[in-house]
This record gives structure tokens, sequence and C-alpha cells, in this order.
């Protein structure tokens, strides 16, 4: 397949030798004291840059080798962050060695691993997926998991393990950084910041690997739907997008198409809305467009809304309780479930779940996770917020505040985008990642994250080092416990990217400003290939 | 936009003068004397071939206008067959002019137009969507409607209409050819032959237009997905695919993506297979998978399918008559409901009835359209197989037949690629169609599809020309009348694509032999940018 020779592009600074240049000693962004206690041999390390060593002509090192992990869900690049690594330690020493342990962290605790040989590289450069060695959602957090951990990396004679995952598993990458440092046992751990939902970022990681491919595919699709909606002037499209938490990913992909209405979760969270008040919002443009005789349109719904929802929150975190302390309620039948719960139910989260749609309320009560609680994710937040704005439109039609047809809906997108092969962006972005890991292997760094700034310049530019973990880190409260994590970034409502959205809107909202921004190009001329997402173009100062 | 500036490929017969060629006079493809009867304009006409006129230096003609009509559901590549149509009538007269009737046929009967400029017709070319005038579902089938239709057409002076459109509005197109000769009033009507579903086609018509995009947009997302389930390796993805009866697209993405099982409705009425049958055919898919280790996997399913299934289509006639009849039944509550109709249903009806999960059975009896009848489409097939699956997996499990775990995840996929960007193919493909009509307006040709073949072929080696629809007929029952209509194309059981599919799927099945096309490519090298459907392909002898 063409695709396979592409060439990544790297940073100058990599070209060649190079050396590590050491900034200042660093801080947590909060919690100095408790992060400090916690990680003593991995905190207040130095920012590392690399540059271009004049004093050697040829990058080159001694004999090491190392392994690599995929951790948590699927992003666009994986694949190419591990063939940066296994070029980078090649360049270093041809003797390298680099070892895939399997189906994530579970393969290094259990030693299910493969030596990735430039064979099986070869077959998977610049394509999507984690299918090189599998990822998986095994937690590294217990000591007797780093030491089962540390017998095969001895036997393999491993000097670094390269962590790719989202702010979790950076997190423990940096918790077992600590630990083999204090054992002194001279194992390195490196992570790379990876996931599509743009949650891992700070002012040293302007991106997480994946976003762009995602949010492209994303665009590409919902675009397509545009298009269609434009034509045939019908349907009203209600559009959810994954995305755990925060909503980088329903922000980017507005701004790449312009739909009539997006939800942003924090923006509902911090004005305090509840669902009927966004349900009413969004009821208020079908009836201004319908009004103009335009009876379609586009809604993008970021799959995290519910949590962001204050008195959604409150009314999970209720019914949680409540359903947990009643084991009989199992028993009841449906009608009697209801009642038990309307009756038992503060009045507050009582009227809350009454103002929900009957289907709904219901998979509440129903769809639990191992835990007992809740499973968000399974609530269609699509059909929900759909069939209430026709419940809403119903009620103004009487009233003879809206007069059209409303006919919706409804997409989820997001196994489509996870294992895209990567945009031209993700394939150079990820292989410098890999590539930049080998040389903070080779400079004999521990508990750093790889770091590849600069990005809205052109890839030659890109400014190439490694930033200490603990420096992201704050305390958080986690299953009842304060815990050292990476500081998620959710939506900034005061940063750019949400002002342009926010300034924007109302234009959308009225008119048909669609943009259709078509698949994702690979060979074409640089303004349709090589553009980074919107939320970077406008972070870095794009107008 | 970069892609706006692609010029699309014509076949070299259609470059500088051309001359028809004339053909045999042709026959309808059954029913020869009831079309003869119902069409005596317009039967029996030759088939037209366009070849370079050696006795004229360039292409040159009297001065007339055009108007064109987009009817029915999108198709990639609309917009280039009214570009291609432009810049043929402008090649053959620069005074010429081309009218579009807005929003489909309806456009023509309420005279409602808009002249296509060259301004508009550049923002438009190589784009998806019919947003340039929009599309609509009104049938031309009526005199009255004809005649208002003249109104317009006379006072626009307008030559030739060419309708843009699949079986139906083709069908229509000839029924308004032969009004229009008859009555002589000097008025041309054309149809090109476009669908998604990719049911127009025979002999002489290769291929309808946007499905080789809509099955490529559809195949990119199949193959993320089918990435992201090789990576992940814990779900099984059940996913829909568009197109109201055939299962060509659903074949197509199969060929294009090689998922685990993939469902042909065609066969399945061939087989008379029940829905427990093709149930119990996929479960046993899951257990094979499951035995070596694999709890994952794909299935692809065809919109259509419902009606396929005989006994399904037994149980939903029935049930139509049921409920038809009796009117108090929507007074019933649901239990009571459900007790009428397995009383009332003949004994096999009730068995299929009983044999579905409760909620399809409900949704049998209260999802109805206006005419009181099931509506098919809005069954979630996908969620039905795999509750059914899961439910069949549960028993084989209790008779250690099963060993392993199974989560189902659903995908629908339709709108996306109605309206994509079209491929270089059907860029290519639309814009010869519509060129090709324009010579079929200067030679005076009416009830004629404007025909383009040898597509497997480089596009100069196209053959251009014309073909008299009368000859794609038969007579069929509609809404309880024999009516002329377009043959219907189903997939074909003893055609080479199917045989192809037939021929692999058990290696498909049981391994994991996922191909991952990726998104459509406009720039790069033309074995990526340039190939037609597999279906096309094997179609035309390629192996």
């Amino acid at each position: 397949m063409a695709r396979s020779q592409y060439q990544p592009k790297l940073p100058s600074s990599l070209w060649g030798a190079v050396k590590a240049v050491q900034g200042e000693p660093t801080q947590s962004v909060a919690d100095q004291e408790e992060i400090k206690a916690l990680f003593p041999n991995t905190y207040g390390l130095p920012e590392l840059t690399f540059e271009k060593d004049p004093k050697q002509s040829k990058l080159a090192g001694a004999q090491f080798n190392v392994g690599v992990i995929l951790s948590g869900g699927q992003a666009p690049g994986g694949h190419n962050v591990i063939s940066g690594l296994f070029d980078g330690i090649k360049a270093i020493n041809k003797a390298n060695r680099l070892y895939g342990f399997l189906m994530g962290p579970g393969g290094l605790v259990d030693h299910n691993y493969v030596e990735l040989t430039s064979e099986i590289i070869d077959e998977y450069r610049n394509t999507g997926g984690f299918d090189i060695i599998g990822s998986g959602r095994t937690k590294l957090e217990k000591p007797e998991q780093f030491e089962k951990g540390l017998v095969i990396l001895k036997e393999l004679n491993i000097k670094a393990v390269v962590i790719i995952g989202g702010d979790d598993s950076n997190t423990n990458a940096c918790v077992l950084a600590e630990y083999y440092k204090a054992k002194n046992v001279g194992i390195q751990v490196i992570g790379c910041p990876k996931t599509i939902d743009g949650d891992l970022k700070n002012e040293m990681i302007e991106t997480s690997f994946g976003f762009d491919t995602a949010t492209k595919v994303y665009s590409e699709v919902i675009g397509n739907i545009q298009r269609d909606c434009n034509s045939a002037k019908k349907y009203w499209h209600f559009i959810k997008l994954m995305g755990r938490s925060a909503s980088h990913i329903a922000l980017e992909c507005a701004l790449q198409t312009q739909p009539n209405y997006c939800i942003i979760s924090e923006e509902v969270e911090a004005k305090n809305m509840t669902l009927d008040a966004i349900v009413a919002d969004i009821a208020g443009v079908v009836a201004k467009r319908a009004a103009k005789g335009d009876n379609f349109g586009t809604v993008l719904i970021p799959e995290g809304l519910i949590e962001f929802i204050p008195a959604m929150k409150a009314l999970i975190a209720e019914l949680n309780d409540l359903l947990a302390a009643h084991p009989e309620f199992a028993g009841l039948d449906a009608a009697a479930q209801r009642e038990f719960v309307l009756n038992n139910l503060s009045e507050a989260n009582a009227a809350s779940f009454k103002s929900l749609p009957a289907g709904v309320a219901r998979q509440l009560t129903l769809d639990r996770d191992p835990h007992g609680n809740v499973q968000v994710s399974l609530i269609e937040t699509e059909k929900l917020l759909s069939e209430m704005v026709g419940n809403k439109l119903k009620e103004m039609k009487e009233a003879g505040e809206y007069v059209g047809k409303f006919s919706p809906l409804h997409h989820f997108f997001g196994y489509e985008g996870r294992c895209a092969a990567p945009s031209n962006f993700d394939a150079d972005y990820c292989y410098a990642l890999g590539y930049n890991a080998a040389q903070l292997v080779n400079c004999g760094a521990t508990g750093y994250m790889s770091s590849v700034r600069n990005l809205t310049k052109p890839s030659v530019q890109w400014i190439a080092g490694g930033i200490p973990i603990t420096m992201m880190m704050n305390m958080e409260r986690r299953n009842g416990e304060m815990k050292p994590v990476i500081q998620k970034a959710l939506v900034d409502l005061d940063g750019k990217p949400f002002n342009k959205f926010a300034s924007k809107r109302e234009e959308w909202a009225l008119n048909t400003c669609y943009l259709y921004p078509g698949p994702i190009q690979y060979f074409g001329p640089a303004e349709v290939c090589d553009q980074t997402s919107r939320t970077l173009y406008y972070e870095q100062g794009g107008k």
C-alpha cells in the first residue's frame, strides 16, 4: 500500500547527533509538597530540550534494549510512535532491540511479549490501530505488578520501558519510574501522550496524539451528513461524539464543520444548566430556523455530557446510593420501581427524574456497572435530547411559538476514528514522539514524558525534549482517596478555540454555514494534507 | 479548495465534434407487447454510440436551452453530472442556457427554477451533495403534471429536460418523453442513472453513479472499525448499511473490507432462510472464533434484509392486514396487544412473532406509516440480530457448545456516504454522463438514458452513447396495478462478485482477514485514487 512508503518528518534538532540541554528544575502544577513527598526521586527534575550536538558527527550510543506498551483506548498514530522508537534506538546502536508487551500493561506483568523486528515494524508504518501488539486497560499501580514486571525486564536486559497512554497511564508510568528509581534497579520509564479525547495537554504537551486524525475522520462524516442535510432539507441530525469527559472533540469538530448547534459540557457545568435548559435552547434554534423555512439542522453532542449537567450528576449520585441500599428494588416491576424511585429521591432529584422521557428514566435504574453505578455511557444522549426537543416543540407549537416539521435522525461516532490511519500531522508527530523517546532513554531520563512542541510550525522547526511527569500533577480525589494524578485538561471557556466558537455560533445556528472538510488526504498539496487541528491553530495564535 | 480544480476526464470519443452512430432497433427485456403499446413513440429506438466526427473540426450546433432535475435520494457526483451537462451544452453553443428546477421534479410542476450560470457551476464542481438545486421525491407520472411542466418549459424555451434519478425516476422520465413526443411539442427527455444502492444497472448501464463513492466511504469507516476491533479484541460490531432493497452495498463493502460475516438479502430469500437460521449461522461463527480465543468480529447487514426473509415478509403482510381490520387494537394495553396478535395470526406467523425479541415484536405493531403499514426501515435490524445472537449463544453455552464473551456494538451507515465528495471515478463518470447527455440533446434523442460504458478501462477508452429507456423495462405489479418499470438489478447469486465473496467467506469468518481501505484519495498514485468498485472489477473479468 502506497501509504506505507510515507517517510514521517522529524524536527531538525533530531537529525543526527543530539545533546540534551537541561532547563530549570520544575514544580508540579499544584500540591507541590504532597507530590514531592510521593515522588522523592522523580520530582523537581529539569525540563530537557534536544539540540544538535556540534561535537559529535553521528548519533551513537551504547547498546540497550527497550520495552514498549500501548495502554488504554486506541488512537491513530500508535504504530508510528513505535516505529519512531524503533528507528530511534537503531540509529543510536544497530544492536539495540525493541520488545513489545502484548495487550497492554498486563503483558508486562504476565510476561507476554514479542520482539519487534524490522519486518514487523515495516508492516505497520503509517497504519492506524494498536494491533501491532494490542492494548489493554490493566492499571499498573501495585508494587506486586512492578516486581513481576521487573523479572521480565531484567531477563530481557531492558533498560527502559516506554508507555504510550493517556493521563492515567502516564501517571502510572511516573509511579513506576519512581519505584524503579527508588529501588535503584537501573530501569527507566518514559511516557508518551496519547488520547483522541485531547484532554492530556498543557503548556509543554501541546496536544495528545490521535486527536488530530480522529477529529478529522469525525468531521469528514459530519460534513457529509451536513451536505445531505442541506440537500434533503428535512432532517435534524443529532450527532454524538466519543470523548469520556472533556468536550475537545465536539469543539474541534464544530470548528471544522460549523454545525447549527454544539453542546460544550464544560459550559453546561459552568452555567449550571439543567437538561431542560439545554433542550429549550436547542428547540429555540429549531424554531428560529423553521421560521425561515429551514426544517433541518445539525447538533453535536459530547458523549460525556450527562455528568456535566449538575442536576443530572446529583440525580445519578443519589440514585446510585439509593439503589445500593435497597437490593429489593430489583424484584419490583417497572411501575413499582418508578414509584419507589420517585418516593425516595429528594424533591429536586425526583423532579429531574420526572422530567426525563420514561425510557431514559428507566434506563438510569437498570443498566448498572459491576459496582452498582449507572453506566452513563450507555445512555443514548442523542436520542434523549431529540425526544425532549420534540416534546418541547409540541408545547411551543400549541403556544403558537413554533411552526414547522421536526424529523430527527441519530448518529454516534467513536470507533470510526480511534483506529484510522494517521493524518500526515499525526504520522509525523507520533514518529517524532517515538524517535524522541529513544533519545530520552539514551540520555538516561526517567519519569519524563516525550514532548514535541511548536506544532503549528513546519515539522523541521518542532522542539523535541522531555518533560518531568510530576510537573503536570496535582492531588485529586479518586474512589474516595486523594491521589497524585496528571491534571486533565478540560475545555477552557476563556481559551481561544472556545471563544472562536462562541463568537460564531449564533450565526451558524440561524444561517447554514456548513463546512464539508472531506476525507483526510495524504498525497495532495500541503494546504490540504498538512493542517493541524483548528484547536491547536487557534491556541497558537491563528485567527 | 484544491479539489475544485480537478478537471474530470472525458472519453476520447467526446473530445471535439461527435456523431451519433445508430445501432439496431431495441426490445424491452420482457413484456415487449405491453411496453410497446404503452410507449408507441419511444419503443424500439436504436442504441446510440458517439464517435469522433471526422467531417467536422469542432463541436457546434444550434442554440438551445436545457432544464435539469435531481430526483430522489442524494448520490455523490450529482453536481458533476450538472457541470458536465453545462460544459457540454456550452461547447455546442456558447449561447446555450441551463436551468435547474428546484427541490426535485416538483420544481418543474410548480415552476421553481434557477438559471445555472458559470459562477454557480464553478462553486459546485467535484463537490458532494445535491444542494446546488436540491432534490425531491415528487413522482412525475400524471398528465396534469406534464402539462404544468410544459408551460414553464415553453416559457424558458427549453428543448430538453435531463432527469437525474434512480429506476423509478428514469421510468417516469420515459413516460414524460413519450407524452411530449406523442403531443409533438418538441421537448426531449433524457435520463441519468443515479443511486448509491447500485440496483439500476444492466448490460448497457454498467453502474449507477454514487455507488462507487458511497461504498468507499462506508468501507473506510468499516475498515477503521475493524482495525479497532482487531486492536481491542473484545467487541462484535454489527454494522447496518443503507440500501432500500438490493444488497449491492453490503456485498461491495464486504469485498472491500473482508468482514467476518456479511448477510446478502437475495441469498436469504433464495434459500428461504428464517431469521432464526440467520441468527444460528452468525452465532456459529461467533462460537468458532471464540473457540480460538477471538471474542471479536464484524457483521455487515443490508438495510433491506427484513423484507427478504420469507417468514418475516409473510408475518408483516398478515400483520398489516390484521391491524388494518381491527382499529380497536390501538386502544389495548401492551400485554393485551401482544395476546391479540398471537391469537389472531396464522400458526406459522404467530410462531415467527413469538421468536422475536419482545421489543422488536412490539415495534412491528406500533410504528406504522400513513397507509397503516409496518415501517420496516425503522426496525433496528442490527440490534435485533445481536440480541437474538446473544440469546442463542446463551443456549449454546448451557449446552456446552460455546465458551466465550459476547459484547456487541452497533452502527448504521447511510447518510455518511450519500453526499460525500465524489471519488475520482464518480467525478469522471458523472461528468461524462452529463457531457454525454448534452450530446444526446444535441442529436435530438428523447426517451434515452445517458450511457457511459467500458468503465474498468481508462476513462479515455470509455464508450459514450444513449440507451432507449424502454429497453430496460418490464411489467411489474405496483400498488396492485401492472406498471411498466425499469427492472431493478438485485444481487445476482450466479454473478462474479457474489461468487468471489462466497468462495472467501468461510476463510474470512474464522480467520481475521480484515482490509482497511482508508479514506478516498484524490491526489495520489493511480492505484490508490482511480480504482473502480470491486463489484465492477469482478463483473468485468477481474480476478
